[in-house]
Parts: C-alpha cells; sequence; structure tokens
C-alpha cells in the first residue's frame, strides 16, 4: 500500500495562512504573467552581467593568492569544506566600516545562506524554551515570523514606531511569567511598510532594550536605497553596549542569486565553566546543524565583487539608489496626479510616503485580499501584495503594498494608472 | 551597561556535548596542523581544477540558451530569487536514472544547501510535536541528531543492522503513547561506521516500514566509493510504495564547496481540503523560511558538471572511486601488518572491513576519548575522531573512526604506523 501523509499530520508551520498567502500570491503571478507586478521585492536587473562572475572570482582567487596562500590552499577554499563562520568576514567588515561606519571585529561575523539563515540561527539561539518570545515590530517582515513558526517560537507584535508600547508589552509579558528575548526591526524603509525610524527613536530604541534587557535584531537590506540624500545611522552603528544583533544581506547590494547574507553578533556568551565565547560563535555551532557553511563559491564571488568596488558597496550602488529612488517618485508622483487631494478623502484611498526603500503602501476602500488581487490582475492587468499576512495579530485588511524594485518608471506610470481604474471600479 | 549572555539561557542544542566534541576535534586539528589526520570525512582534493568553475558555468548557461531562454531569462536565472525548489532538479532527475537505476519526478526533488539542509527540512515536516519521534540507526552521522536537537526533535536509536529491534523500539515507543514518524539510515559505507546493508536487509526494511508505518529517511553521500565492484540497489530504487525520503549530496561527487544537496520526496500529502501536493512541495514551503532558495550560483555550476558529464557521475567519478578503494585497501592491509592476527586478541585490537566509502572503525583496549585523542596528536603525530559522539544513548567509548578520504597511500601507510604505536603505548 503505497504511502500517503496528511498535511494536518505534518508541521503546523505548514498550515499556516501566511504560507498559504505566499503560495496564492505566486500562483497569481504565473496565471497573470503579462501583469504589472507591484508585488515582487527583488531588485532590479540592468546592473547584473553573466560574464562578471567569473571575473569576480577571479578578482577573490587572486585576493587569496596575494595574501600568500599557495595554489592548493587556493583550492581547497574555494572547492572544500570551510569555517562554519565563512571566510569573507574580514571583507564584509571592511564594507561596513567604510559604508556604515560601523566597525565590526570580523569574530563578531558569521556568514550566512542570506540573511533568512542568519534569522532562523538568531531566533534559535535566543529562544531556549516554550516561554521566550520573540517581539517583532508589525507590520512585519514574513521571512521572520515564518522562521519563528518553523522553530514553534512565539511572536507578539509591537506597533511599527511606538517605542512606549514596546516597553509595555515586554513588561505585561515578563509579569505574565513570559521572557521577551529580542525585538525585530528593519529600521531603514522597512518591508513591507517603507516607514523608516527617525535618528532619535533610535537612540531611544537602544535606551529602552537596554532598560528591558531585550537584544535588538536589526535587519538592514534596504539601507542604501534612499530617495533623498540624508541616510541615517543604523542602530548597530548607534550601538555601545552591543544591544544589537545585525543582519546583513548582499541580495539588494550585490545579487540573490548569491543567496549571501551575514550576522554581526558581538555580544559575550559566557558558559557555565567562566569561559566566554562571542554570540557569533554559537551562532556558527547551530549554523553547522542547518547548511554546515556557507557555500564558498557565493562567497568567492561576493568577496571579489567586494573587492572590484574596493569594499565600497554604497558607492557601488549609486545608479542602483538612483534608478529606485526615481521609481519611487514616479510611483507617488502618479498616485498623486490619479488620486487628487480634493477626492482622495472621498474616494477613501491615501498613501505614505517612504523616502526610499521599495514599498510604499496604499490604503483603499475595500478589503484587499486574494479575491481582491485576482479580480485586479484578471481585469486590470496589474498585481500587488495584500498586507493583512503581514500583520501578525490581525489588521491591514484594506492596505496594499507596492513595490517599485522590479519595474521601471514607464511601467509604474502605466501601473498607477491601471491600479486607480480597479480601486475606483471597487470603492 | 555592556550586554552579557549566559550559554545556559540559550537553546539547549548549544550545550550539547556532541557540540563540544566536535569543536574539540577541530581544536586539536588545528594546534597539531602536522599530524596526519584520519579525522576530516571530506573528499580528494587531487580531482579538482580552480579554472573547471568558469568553464562549468558556461557550460549551463548555454544549456539554459539551448532550451530557449533568452539572454534577459538566462541573466534572471543566475542572478535572482528563484524557485524554492530549485532550478536542477531535471538534471538531478537524469542523473539518478543514469546513476542509480531511480527514477524520480523531478517534481519530486527539493535542491538544498547541501544534504544537512535537507535532513533538517525532512525533520521538521515530519515531527509536528512533542511525542513525534525520529529513530535513527546507531551510531549516526552527528549532522542528524544535530538537526534533531536543533528543533527539539527526540531521536531514538536503534542498533545499526537489526531490522527486529527497529520493529520492536517503534512499537515500545507507541505502546508509550509516541508517534515514531521514520528511521534515518546511510545503507552504504555508513558514517561513521563504514558498514552497509546486505541487499535482502534492504527489502526487509522496506517491509518493516510499511508495517510499522515508519517512512525511511535514506542518506547516500558514499554509494558510489565501493572498493569492489558490485553496488547495491538504493533503498529508493527498491522503494515501491513511497516509503522512503532520499537524501542525495553533490559533496562527494562533485565538489563541496558548492554545497549542493537535494532531497527527493515523492510521498503525497492530502490537505485537510482534499487537495494532494508531494512532500517535496511542503518541504519546499519549510525551505522559504530555512534560506528561502538554494544558491542560482552553486546549482548552475553543478548543472554544468553534470552536463558535462552527461549527467553520469559514476563514471566520472571513477578515478576517484579508483583512489578511495586503494586507499581503503592500504588501511586494511597496514592495520593487519602492524597488529599481526595472533597478537590481536591479546592486545584486545579489531577493527572491521568496510567494501567501500570513506570510513572504518578500530575497537581499542583503552578509552578513545578526547584526552587520548590529544595525546596521541601530541606524542605520535595522528589524528581520528572518537566513536563515542557518534552514539546518542552511550556507546563505542573504546572505538575510534578512521577515515582515507583525505589522506594518499603513503600517509596511510605512515598513519597506521603511528597510530600502532600509539595503542602499543596505551595497551
Amino acid at each position: 500500500m503505497s504511502t500517503h501523509l496528511s498535511l494536518a499530520d505534518l508541521h503546523g508551520s505548514l498550515s499556516d495562512p501566511l504560507l498559504d498567502a505566499m503560495t496564492f500570491l505566486n500562483e497569481v503571478t504565473e496565471r497573470y504573467p503579462d501583469a504589472l507586478s507591484f508585488a515582487p521585492g527583488r531588485p532590479h536587473e540592468g546592473f547584473f552581467e553573466t560574464g562578471q562572475v567569473a571575473k569576480y572570482l577571479d578578482v577573490y582567487l587572486d585576493h587569496l593568492r596575494g595574501r600568500g596562500l599557495t595554489e592548493d590552499q587556493v583550492r581547497t577554499t574555494l572547492f572544500q569544506y570551510g569555517p562554519t563562520k565563512g571566510i569573507v568576514a574580514d571583507l564584509i567588515a571592511r564594507t561596513l566600516a567604510n559604508d556604515e561606519g560601523l566597525e565590526a571585529d570580523p569574530a563578531s561575523v558569521v556568514v550566512t545562506v542570506g540573511a533568512q539563515e542568519g534569522m532562523l540561527l538568531v531566533l534559535r539561539a535566543l529562544c531556549a524554551g516554550p516561554d521566550d518570545v520573540l517581539l517583532v515590530s508589525s507590520p512585519c517582515y514574513v521571512g521572520v515570523t515564518g522562521a519563528a513558526r518553523l522553530l514553534d517560537i512565539t511572536t507578539v507584535p509591537v506597533p511599527e514606531g511606538d517605542p512606549a508600547a514596546l516597553a509595555a508589552t515586554a513588561r505585561r509579558l515578563r509579569a505574565e511569567g513570559k521572557r521577551p528575548r529580542a525585538f525585530y526591526v528593519v529600521p531603514d524603509f522597512a518591508n513591507p511598510s517603507g516607514t523608516s525610524m527617525p535618528v532619535e527613536a533610535r537612540a531611544g530604541l537602544l535606551d529602552t532594550a537596554a532598560e528591558e534587557d531585550l537584544l535588538v535584531i536589526e535587519d538592514n537590506p534596504y539601507g542604501f536605497f534612499a530617495r533623498a540624500y540624508g541616510e541615517r545611522p543604523t542602530l548597530k552603528a548607534l550601538d555601545r553596549h552591543r544591544r544589537v544583533v545585525y543582519l546583513g544581506s548582499f541580495a539588494k547590494t550585490c545579487f540573490p542569486g548569491a543567496r549571501l547574507g551575514y550576522v554581526v553578533a558581538d555580544q559575550p556568551v559566557t558558559a557555565p565553566d567562566g569561559s566566554t565565547t562571542l554570540l557569533a560563535d554559537q551562532l556558527a555551532k547551530l549554523k553547522s546543524m542547518t547548511t554546515v557553511n556557507t557555500p564558498a563559491l557565493s562567497q568567492a564571488v561576493i568577496g571579489g565583487m567586494l573587492l572590484t568596488h574596493d569594499c565600497r558597496l554604497r558607492t557601488a550602488n549609486a545608479p542602483a539608489t538612483a534608478h529606485y529612488a526615481a521609481n519611487l517618485t514616479v510611483l507617488l508622483g502618479e498616485l498623486e496626479r490619479h488620486f487628487p487631494a480634493a477626492e482622495r478623502t472621498r474616494l477613501g484611498v491615501s498613501w505614505n510616503e517612504p523616502e526610499g526603500g521599495f514599498f510604499a503602501v496604499l490604503d483603499v476602500p475595500f478589503t484587499a485580499d486574494e479575491a481582491a488581487m485576482e479580480r485586479c490582475a484578471r481585469d486590470h492587468g496589474v498585481l500587488w501584495t495584500p498586507m493583512a499576512p503581514f500583520y501578525p495579530a490581525g489588521g491591514g485588511e484594506r492596505r496594499l503594498r507596492l513595490s517599485v524594485s522590479a519595474l521601471n518608471e514607464r511601467q509604474i506610470a502605466e501601473g498607477v494608472a491601471r491600479l486607480a481604474a480597479f480601486v475606483r471600479a471597487s470603492a
């Protein structure tokens, strides 16, 4: 008799509505391949060239030779298993110093298979038992809530940009016998909301974290892509007391196909015998049980890319930054044009004005659910992402996320025109 | 005040003696860089050439062009996020058909970051709650027991090669209210024991699995490397009822630095609404929460390597197979020479005679622990792996694992001479 499994017998994270929502979004995208899509958060491809990969690889291998490695050692580095913490921590540290003014000891860096694996490792290390809770800024990136579900970790949402709520929630949880361990936040151009924390709020968050004995997990995939000049310091750059675990990604600043991310975790960890390691070392131990080590191939190619750009990705990404900024400006301008201020209240339409990044949020006068999304794709040829799945405790039912990263200016203008027609038809 | 963490407050898997043992082994290896090491299970490097990487990549990109992809689509495939299940499932399926006579539907394949990620996903999918238990063949590869610990899944050891014990253990657990979900086994040249399941035992295992409603997780990193001709069918090739989830790895048959593995999971999964997917689809959902997708870069390079070898890795690996076989023959021959049969009983020394793979096990007349390992490295210049950490329920204290994969014949002969001196000094 053939084996049959029941979904109900498998792990609960597989029955999560969030996963169904993501699956549905992918299906609709495939069913309407000609629709203009504001859905994907992937980077623009115009700056990629396949011929560059071999060049970056050569640059990295030459760098190893320049550091005195023999040809055999170069071969071992590229082809064999390697150190669990990775082989390009030094280049990542130099890049962080140049781009973010962030002085990270290479020993505190763990190179991961995307920032997603970094999240999984940090959550696993910090949350030891059923009472350990992760606080998340809400609306929240689905990657972190998903990783928490996979590990059976409870997440508790805190409204985005509300430090008083963070402290109050931590205290309430502690009074209930829970142990709030960390607060996950994307301070720059958050996914999905597009919003950013003001500089003074960053210092305040670090104070709150210290008072409530929380770590802060700072995820920063979009920090480079400011619309107007004037970047803000990362939380980690402001962190004087090792409160912040920093998640980095090369998916948007180099390319996603390498799946390269990293964690900066410089917190000391004391063992019962009194010996001290860094949290990074503990994350590396866990990593030996998830992926063993990050592909040397990916590290070598991204390493070569960093070396090619003198470990200055902000400069290297200037054309990409200009591209996303122009796109966001077109999006906001076209929304203004299609929904004149005088009409907006009557229509029940509004949106935020992010200062950078890939995303903006549109409030609409109807439920922006899967049915609406499919109707919009079918009848109006335009796609977007419902916001509700990003709210762990409910909310956002009449909101949708618009991403400008994968379209060009003409497509964005046309997309907003189609979207406006849909909103007016649905109002 | 600076943040300090206590190891006791972090997840329990970080305080596992197994991890300490692996860390200690790495430390000793670093402290005695000139010692001959029978410890690492990594492949021989003599067949790797750095110049090949760019060629394999080109072969794969040309393959995409040959399938009608435009230059933009080729670029997207290499640089962007990609399908969670991967992009080389078709090539993997062809290779499995050619090399193993195993007909796998590409839809049942999930490409993973090494077999390690595959294990993690399978364990997570199958073990939904605290009563769900994983049976493991003991001594057992530490990767699977480690992944189970990371997920708080209980593992129950079953003595290697004892099908009656498997059935009895499953029944006992069920009587205790537990739910035994699957049995993890390496049927060919197991890590750490080097032993293999006879063909008739394979059919028997599948019958037992059916009777006890267990899935079998077959891990097969070493199957190619038979010392004498006469390979055995994989469990998956014998599987007529979708009982077997197959874990594959390209670490030993291509190279580890790509970190490419895969799972074949063709089990149907029925959702509460009656719709059916494959277990592979469910694993892919979980994968979106661990690493999102396997690096396209790694998939492209290994894909090009498969295409270069006409999807016949067994043939391509003939020189590697001959190399490992010769090494194993030298190891066993030198053990014979240094421990003549007449002396063996008196000395309390014996070993098994694996028919292939990387590993053999030596029984010694003293506790083969970390202290012994360090003494042996320091005084005799030779390293090995203690077996005790591979026994989840204790055992193996006077056993050590010898790996022949990373040494040459001369080194093996010299290593056994040193080891024999150590054994005689310690007896």
